[in-house]
C-alpha cells in the first residue's frame, strides 16, 4: 500500500496527497442518510486531466479502487469510498475556464460549484438552468448523477444541458466528446453515456455546459388545493397552456408545515385554508418582459382557480425566494425531523396520484411514514421515509420502488442509485438490461477500478 | 441461404418476406449520393417486436447481416444493405400507438412518418418539434441518425426529444429504456446510446417522443446581408435577445438563387439588393399570442437592421411556407444541379465564417465547388460539393472534415456517418474513442450482425 501512496504522491505532489490520519472525515461520506462513513486509504487532489489519467493508471496497476468526489452533496452514497480506495477529489480543478457568449456555452472544470457558475454566467446575462436543491454541488457531481432539480420542467436535466466533455478513461486515455454544438451525429454519444454513470465509466475533467438567456422577470404563485389529485390534474393543463412554467412543484401539507416552521416562513395563507389543504402547487413563471410576465401570472391564476385551487397567492419576491429556498432545503428539514431515508422515485406525471396513494398505503401497512414534496411537472416524487428498522425499511423501499416501476417509472429521477439503492436496482431492473450495462462497464473499465460497488 | 429464407418466412409469414427477384430496387439504397444501390438477399416486414427479436436470433444463427430500414430517406448510406443481407423494413410497424396529452408524449412504432405524427399531434394542439427536411422520414430512421433539422435551435435534436424506447438487442432480448419521464437517473442511459447509433447497436421497436404545445402564431423574417460574417455575428445576438427563434437559417446567394429558381419562388427582394447580397438569414418566430408575436417580429426586425441587414422582409404566410419548403428541399435542388455529394459538418456557430472560408479555399484549390446553406443557429453547415473525380473528392472531403474538427466540430451534425463517410470517420476520429466505440459495439452485438460496414 505504501508503494501505491508513493506513486500517487509522485503524480500530484506530496501536499496534494492525503493518507492515513491526514484523511479527514469529510472524505468518508456524502449526504446519503443510510451509507455509513468509510474513510479511504488515500485522497489525491489532481490539478490536470493528465494527473487524473496518471492516477487511474497507477490505481489500476496497484489494484486500488477509485472514487471521484466533487462537493460530496450526493444523496445515494455514490461518493462514499472504499476503505482500501483512492478518492480523487476535484477540489483544485475548480475553474470556470470560459464563458463563451457567442456560442452560449461555458467550459468548466468538474470542481466548479453551481453557485460559482451562476455568478459567472449572471455577469453576462446568461444562465446555466439546472438547479438541483444544493448550490454548493459541483458540476462534476451533477454529471455523475445526471442531476435534475426544479427547473427541469422547462429546461430539462443535466443530460439535456451538457454538450461535451473532456474525460479520462479508466485505461488512462484522455478523450473529448461532443463540443460547443447541440447537433452531433458522428458515432456513439459518449457524452450521454458518461452522464449519469456515477463515476463508474470515466471521470469528467472538463464540461461544456449550455447556457440560456437569463430572463429578467419572474413570478411565483402558490395555490392550495383540497385534494392532491386536483394538483396533479392541474399540471398538464398548465403545461399545455404555453405559459412554459419553469417551476411546477407540489408540497404536501405536512411537508409545507415542516418547512415553513423550520424556516420560520409566513406565506399569508389563512389558518382555515391551511387546515383544508391537502397539497400546494407552486408555479414559477419567467419572462424577458415585465408586462408579459404580469399577463402570464394573471392567466396562470385564472387557470389555477378553474382547476380547483382554494385560492391563489402571488408571492412577493422575498417570500417567493424564501419558499423556493425552503423547498430546496426540504431534505435537511426531513433529516432534522428524523427521516430514516429520502427517495426520489420518478413516474409519468399522470401516475403521481396513484403512485402516491400506493406508497402511503405501503407505508401505513409497514407502520412507517412517507411524506413529501416533489417536482410535479416531472413526476419526480421526493418522499421522506420514517421507518427505523433497517430490514423493514428495505422491504418497504423495495415495494415502493416496485410500485414506481409498475407505473412506468424508475427508482431514481435525479439522486442516482449509488450504494444506497444498489441492491434494489439489482433486484428490480430487467436482467437483460443489467447484463448489457455490465458489458458496457467492462468495455470502459476492464479492471473494474472505477467506483466498484456503485450501481451494480 | 434457402435455409435462412425459410426461417425468416416462418417468423413473418411468406407474404412478408421478399427474396431474390421479389426484392425491389427501393430496398437497395437510401438517398446518399455516393453509395451505389445494392440489393439485399432478403427483406422481412415484421409486425411486432417479438418478430424482430426472432429475426435477429435467426440472422445471427445463419450469419446473415441485418440492416434496418424506415423510409429510406437517409443521406449517408446507413440503410444500404449488404448483398448477402437481410433488410428489416419497418413499413408494417407504422402505428401511432398513443398520443398522451396528460404526459405530453406520443408512443409510436418506428415506421411512423413525421408527417403522420404531425397530423396526429396537431389534432390535440401538441407538436413533435424535430423537423428534418423530409417529412416522409420515419421516426425509427430519425432515431438511427439522431436527426436534427431547422427547429433544433429552439427545441434540440432527436436525442433531446426521445424519452424512451422499446428496443431489440442483436442477442434477441426485448428491452425497455427510459419512459414517459424527462428525469431518470437509474443506470446507464441506453436510450441515448441507441439514438444515433445508425442501426448498429439495437433496433427500436417503439419510441416515446416528447411533445410541446403547438403555438398558434408564427412569423418568418428574411434578412439579406452583404457579408456572410455579419450573418454569423447576428446569430448570437438574436439568441441572447430572449426572442427564442425557432428557425435561424442562412442561405448563401448561389443557393438562394438556385432554390428560388427551382421552386419558382418570388420573395419580393429587389434585384439590386439580391446583387449586393452574399447571404440571407431566415428568422422564424412563434408565440401562443398574436400580439406578442407582432411585438417580437418588430423587435427582431430592429435587431437585424442594427446588425447590418440591408433590409428586412416579413414574409406572408404563403411565401414563408414556400421559402421554408424550398430550403428543406435544398438537397434535391443540389442533386438536380449535379452535386456530387452533400455534407453537413457541424462547428461551434462562432466558427462558421472561418470554417466556410476554409472550405471554399479548399474547394477552390481542388478546382471543385462548395456552396450551401445551413442551420446558422446550430453551426450545422450543409455544403453541396461539385467535384466529379472520386479520389480528388475524397481528399477534398477529408480536408473539409479535418478543418471542421479543427474548429471544435464534427463530421456530421445530423446526417450521420453511415457507409458514405465511414472511411473519413475512421481516419479522423481519435483512435482511443474509436476503440472504445468498438468495445461498446461488441458489448451489444458480439456476432456483429447489425449493420456491419456502417460507422466502423
Amino acid at each position: 500500500m505504501e508503494d501505491a501512496a508513493a506513486r500517487f504522491a509522485g503524480i500530484v505532489g506530496d501536499r496534494n496527497l492525503l493518507t492515513g490520519d491526514q484523511v479527514s472525515e469529510d472524505y468518508a461520506h456524502d449526504e446519503s442518510l443510510t451509507c455509513d462513513p468509510r474513510k479511504p486509504a488515500h485522497v489525491a487532489k489532481p490539478a490536470t486531466a493528465e494527473e487524473v489519467a496518471a492516477l487511474l493508471v497507477a490505481a489500476a496497476e496497484h489494484d486500488v479502487p477509485v472514487t471521484a468526489r466533487g462537493s460530496g452533496s450526493g444523496l445515494s452514497g455514490g461518493a462514499r469510498p472504499r476503505a482500501d480506495g483512492l478518492v480523487i477529489s476535484f477540489e483544485r480543478m475548480n475553474a470556470v475556464l470560459e464563458v463563451d457568449t457567442a456560442n452560449q456555452v461555458a467550459v468548466v472544470q468538474p470542481g466548479v460549484t453551481l453557485a460559482e457558475l451562476d455568478a459567472k454566467t449572471s455577469a453576462v446575462g446568461l444562465a446555466y438552468t439546472v438547479y438541483p436543491g444544493e448550490l454548493s454541488a459541483s458540476i462534476g457531481g451533477n454529471v455523475g448523477t445526471n442531476a435534475g432539480g426544479m427547473r427541469a420542467v422547462k429546461y430539462g436535466v443535466t443530460r439535456h444541458n451538457i454538450l461535451g466533455l473532456q474525460a479520462v478513461l479508466p485505461t488512462g486515455e484522455i478523450i473529448r466528446t461532443g463540443g460547443k454544438t447541440s447537433k452531433v451525429s458522428t458515432g456513439y454519444d459518449l457524452t450521454q453515456l458518461i452522464i449519469g454513470s456515477e463515476g463508474t465509466l470515466a471521470l469528467a475533467t472538463e464540461v461544456i455546459v449550455k447556457l440560456y438567456p437569463r430572463l429578467a422577470h419572474s413570478a411565483t404563485l402558490l395555490a392550495p388545493f383540497g385534494d392532491l389529485t386536483q394538483v396533479m390534474e392541474a399540471v398538464p393543463v398548465l403545461l399545455a397552456s404555453g405559459l412554459a412554467p419553469n417551476i411546477l412543484e407540489y408540497i404536501d401539507n405536512l411537508t409545507m408545515a415542516a418547512i415553513t416552521y423550520h424556516e420560520q416562513l409566513s406565506l399569508g395563507v389563512p389558518e382555515e385554508i391551511q387546515q383544508a389543504t391537502q397539497a400546494y402547487l407552486v408555479v414559477g413563471l419567467e419572462n424577458r418582459d415585465g408586462d408579459r410576465l404580469d399577463g402570464d401570472a394573471g392567466r396562470a391564476g385564472e387557470l389555477l382557480a378553474e382547476l380547483g385551487a382554494t385560492d391563489v397567492y402571488v408571492l412577493d419576491g422575498g417570500s417567493a425566494r424564501k419558499l423556493i429556498e425552503a423547498r430546496e432545503k426540504a431534505f435537511w428539514t426531513a433529516k432534522a425531523a428524523g427521516a430514516d431515508d429520502v427517495i426520489d422515485v420518478v413516474v409519468p406525471r399522470s401516475e403521481m396520484p396513484g403512485f402516491l396513494a400506493k406508497a402511503r398505503e405501503l407505508a401505513l401497512a409497514a407502520e412507517a411514514g412517507a411524506v413529501g414534496c416533489g417536482h410535479a411537472g416531472d413526476g419526480n416524487v421526493h418522499l421522506a421515509i420514517f421507518c427505523k428498522d433497517p430490514d423493514k425499511r428495505h422491504r418497504l423501499l423495495h415495494d415502493i420502488f416496485a410500485a414506481g416501476i409498475a407505473c412506468g417509472g424508475a427508482i431514481s429521477g435525479e439522486h442516482g442509485i449509488g450504494q444506497a439503492k444498489r441492491q434494489h436496482f439489482v433486484d428490480l431492473e430487467d436482467p437483460a438490461k443489467l447484463a448489457l450495462m455490465r458489458r458496457i462497464k467492462q468495455a470502459f473499465d476492464p479492471t473494474d477500478i472505477l467506483n466498484p460497488g456503485v450501481l451494480f
